[in-house]
């Protein structure tokens, strides 16, 4: 990178607007923005003219700019943007998480062809230096598993539902209106956005690179007033958590509400916070904490980026780069939480193992021990009668190759 | 770095068998132990006599050794290892607090002068890599504050407090019979291990150097259960609490017991756990947490410098070497509860405002405002009859250079 880092910039929302604004208060970091595309030439812009074009050539063709911050929603539109930028040698700094955890593998090798950095601190948990700690810090085979609250919205909302003690929908129409849950919220509340994240986690934590579609993602969309009372009952709160984990060399990975006792640190995560577990030989586990969400912690953690390109730093990739020798498996064990209509029995066969049942005039619940091939598999998930939630002493348990699940049996059959 | 490390070790306790141990679980990490320089030949080992030596010069004039890892107690004795190894053109790794910050100029310039790294992660709040984040990735001069409980011993103490119900002394005792506090407690006890920790963090956010006679502490010595009492009614704990912080363009530090209150993320760290409370501009806060003492979580963090050690990374001190345009004072107010024995009543000059006092046949108190320096200069220190604590709502308020505090107009009288 030379002396000076020269920026374009696509987009000039709020992140943009909170990036220009840092730097041109610190004098720490040598990074002057040339020029900024953008969509709607009719918006009124705090800055002169000549910064803005509404032709991206204008910076991907531009010779003086040496490094591209991505910061536009759509995220095919953003991967050929990311795209043409690699392959014209120059550095990126991306927040885009679905672009990431879409593209992984081309991302990663264009960056090898072209011996260009791409780095993306802000797309997982924003203000928490997530992947940089997986990726320098804990640079070893020695990870045990990274869980914890990778999203913002959903937290506020699980927040406001077990502060105020108000329903979803009540919480979710709050959140959307002070601007914390999209106005279509399925990203957030089925659970593909700290999905997204998770993938990009996988590759930092185990070397893993996997797709979206191969990682198991259940939201708070069917949380009801039983379940939260059941967990108010408990002394627990209701947190959607994701996890990755090694088990018996394999790994384990998927996003689900879990609940948490207040031993647990994502126990004391509250709002748009996010908070996340990394466990490794030796230390336990460490915490790291920080909002996930918003311009101002996405604004500093691209800035944080734009620093690091300065001194040359870029991924390394070394665990997958070691050879990964983990895989990813869906044979493993998981202890839920199944809440059904009484009405509308569920298939107790699903569960090697019933530990409580429950059952009044509506509500119905099972505690057990299921598959997760099972799971995935089940007719449960598109039942809206039905939330399913991780118990809070679960333990993930691989199962032993020969051991067919109940899944695995029906292929056969 | 040549492709392979070998290692000079000195000690062979706890951290030092716990990495010989993790090199031979990894293959990530390319690093071989050579030889280990030992005091007591006597001591029964777990690995083959060649390992071992008597003889410093073994390690420090071994050519094919090129990474010394530096792991006994005394740290002038450890200060001559460091400074010939690294004049030797050896890197360093080192968890030895006190001389670091005893000798911070020196060993910054020995790594300037012969061009070789010293990393010393382990030193401050053993497996939190907050100094690896406060170098990469605070690397601006957005950083606002730093604070949180830096000594694990003296935490499991005040938990141990709160949970059992149980006074100082008792709870020093069982913190002894298990390990967690030294013989002579006093490093800990009266916050001077905390205190040099702050000595490396300061440098690390905020490119000071500062000797640890410039920093202030006072631990929790002189907690008495009537202190224990106030904060239980109050609903708050009591955390030992080092501090930094950017007040008016001056830094503003020191170590002190403090009222914390629930919705303060240090609230839930308990027992030997550290957590740490980094502030900057755009992300409010980050919150690190992990354990901070321990043979394990020390050796975790020595592995990852000899991890980074392999990628030639070392500590640039950018802050420091940007000209760094902040000085500490201690011309500061501060909020302070000061309880005494109601028999020998204190001066309450010192206060520039009283907000609440209290006093009973035994005991007595005081809620208000002091300027640092004059605390800093107060005969209270000394007394045993007294405790300081800082306000659940203290804000740092620096004072401008015109008014004079009480210790300053002593002087010129």
């Amino acid at each position: 990178m030379s002396s000076k880092t020269k920026l374009g910039l696509f987009g000039f929302g709020c992140v943009g607007q909170g990036l220009y604004n840092v730097l041109h208060q610190t004098e720490g970091i040598k990074a002057e923005i040339l020029k900024i595309c953008i969509k709607n030439p009719n918006k009124k812009r705090s800055l002169p003219n000549e910064y803005f074009t509404l032709d991206k050539n204008d910076i991907l063709f531009n010779e003086d700019i040496n490094v591209v911050v991505e910061m536009i929603d759509d995220p095919e539109a953003a991967f050929e943007i990311v795209k043409i930028a690699l392959q014209n040698g120059k550095a990126v700094v991306t927040a885009n998480k679905k672009m990431i955890a879409d593209h992984f593998v081309e991302l990663y090798e264009l960056q090898q062809q072209y011996n260009v950095p791409l780095l993306y601190e802000a797309s997982a948990c924003a203000s928490i230096p997530i992947i940089r700690n997986l990726e320098e810090y804990y640079d070893n085979d020695l990870l045990g598993a990274v869980e914890g609250i990778f999203n913002g919205s959903t937290n506020y909302i699980l927040t406001k539902i077990f502060k105020d003690n108000i329903d979803f929908d009540t919480a979710l129409k709050q959140a959307q209106e002070i601007g914390f849950a999209e106005t279509d919220p399925t990203l957030d509340v089925e659970a593909y956005d700290p999905k997204y994240k998770l993938c990009i986690i996988l590759a930092h934590t185990f070397g893993l690179f996997v797709k979206p579609e191969e990682v198991f993602n259940y939201g708070i969309q069917n949380l009801s007033t039983f379940d939260i009372q059941y967990a108010n009952e408990k002394g627990y709160k209701i947190k959607l958590v994701a996890f990755c984990r090694k088990v018996d060399n394999k790994i384990v990975a998927g996003v689900l509400p879990r609940f948490v006792k207040p031993e647990n640190k994502l126990y004391t995560i509250e709002n748009e916070y996010n908070g996340i577990l990394v466990e490794s030989a030796f230390t336990e586990y460490q915490f790291f904490a920080g909002k996930g969400a918003g311009s101002n912690p996405t604004g500093s953690a691209v800035l944080s980026d734009i620093s690091a390109l300065t001194y040359n730093y870029k991924y390394e990739y070394k665990k997958h780069n070691r050879g990964a020798k983990v895989e990813l498996t869906n044979n493993f064990t998981v202890d839920l939480y199944v809440r059904y209509s009484t009405s509308n029995p569920i298939d107790t066969s699903l569960f090697s193992n019933i530990k409580e049942s429950y059952s009044n005039a509506d509500s119905a619940y099972i505690v057990g021990t299921i598959n997760f091939n099972d799971l995935r598999n089940s007719d449960l998930l598109k039942r809206k009668d039905v939330n399913i939630i991780v118990s809070a002493d679960n333990k993930f348990d691989v199962v032993a190759n020969t051991a067919k699940t109940a899944a695995e049996q029906v292929e056969v059959i």
